[in-house]
């Protein structure tokens, strides 16, 4: 396998991880229906994408500060969302 | 900031985003509540996960095999008991 077509499955699986956020924090906003949500994961996935992006921002990697800026606001969102209504 | 610091952080960032979903997986077997839990989110999350651990084999890295086969453990039994009692 060429590294161009590794570096493009790698690029598919960042936006598969990242943009995966979405449909939940739109049925979340719209339903308001977090009971089946763990706080504790919210919480912890919310610190562990903050590390990852300082992680990033320390490295200089694009690809981690640009996906994890994404998936953190998504995240916040689901987080926000559990702590009001759950 | 040290080059050992810099990936000490790194390693509980992927520490948080692996074992973060163990409390999620937990309470969905505990009380089979999946109502809010997005099933496109799951799924896409799924697929991603999947990917990431494809390329990490790919690249041959050890840490993204190892945090991409706990996290896709985990995430299948979340997926699974959204399927089944979704």
């Amino acid at each position: 396998m060429s590294t161009a077509a590794i570096e493009a499955l790698g690029f598919c699986a960042a936006l598969l991880t990242t943009f995966c956020w979405l449909p939940q924090a739109w049925q979340t906003i719209k339903t308001r229906d977090t009971s089946g949500i763990s706080l504790w994961t919210q919480a912890l996935f919310a610190t562990g994408i903050v590390l990852w992006l300082i992680y990033g921002v320390l490295i200089a990697s694009w690809p981690l500060i640009g996906a994890n800026t994404v998936t953190l606001a998504l995240v916040l969102i689901i987080l926000t969302m559990k702590l009001r209504y759950g």
